[in-house]
């Protein structure tokens, strides 16, 4: 499974693509930061992010596009462009017939680290080993949008897999 | 000057194209809401937005989208919606070439009504004057989108005028 993972933001959209399945090693396909100039029009903003994110999937052909549940909780103005993001992801994703997942922060973290409530360093040093990477990605929201791709890996994994087993044992059941 | 006003949203997206310019008589031509239903996935949602909000600009071509200006002291959940909603209308404005405007409720309000207080029922009976319809648009998004495109008419003449103003004093200075 093909995932591209995206930490939504205007000022810093953070993009990783990540090859692997559950039990298996991971593979860093790409990762990087689309980033739009905080003096330009919103709209403007929200156009350059939607051709890069356009870019991104045209060059690599994910299977599934996982991206950072937004909550409103967070700092208002930054939620708006967050939010905002988000949407140009959700909606570039559905234009190429690609699923959606959304993973909230702490599943992120659960996930890779082993604890919802790790902070950025561990978040990057578990990604660097994961991926075997010969140096941490930068920024962070780079090695965030890897960790959202390898959460939805593991995570999607884990519910095939569960799916699956329910329903062997259904059929099993009515056989 | 010909406006289409936007009031955001996912459920229902009220849409509003008003000819006029400032001191002139102001007309509708055409009033109405885009919905998507609220079990699909957002992408799906944002997707069908997208190509509605298109067919419209295709249609009418405006000289400017308005939009109203999301805050979110709202609902939180609402406030999600609302401001991915208004990311792909600010999104199809943009890929058109067209400048976006942003208006508050509460200069809305105060553009139509006169009074930034205003309650819906106000400004539905207010627009449905200035715009010598037969009869109050429905819903209240619908109503709200024409008065968007009302307030910028009439916001966005006031600025050109002061602007020119300004222009005119300064190069008398300077003549």
């Amino acid at each position: 499974m093909r995932v591209l993972g995206v930490d939504p933001g205007l000022t810093r959209c953070g993009l990783g693509v990540v090859d692997g399945s559950v039990g298996r090693p991971l593979t860093k396909i790409e990762v990087g930061v689309a980033r739009t100039a905080a003096d330009l029009a919103i709209e403007k903003r929200l156009l350059m992010l939607e051709s890069e994110l356009d870019a991104w999937i045209q060059r690599h052909r994910p299977d599934v596009v996982a991206i950072e549940r937004v909550f409103s909780q967070h700092n208002v103005s930054t939620v708006m462009g967050t939010a905002q993001a988000s949407a140009v992801a959700m909606l570039v994703a559905a234009r190429h017939g690609l699923p959606v997942a959304m993973h909230t922060p702490s599943e992120v973290k659960a996930s890779v680290t082993g604890s919802g409530r790790a902070d950025k360093a561990q978040v990057t040093q578990m990604v660097t080993r994961l991926l075997r990477l010969t140096e941490a990605p930068k920024p962070a929201d780079a090695a965030d949008a890897l960790a959202l791709a390898i959460c939805h890996i593991w995570r999607g994994g884990a519910q095939t897999r569960l799916e699956a087993a329910v329903l062997k044992a259904t059929s099993g059941a009515t056989r």
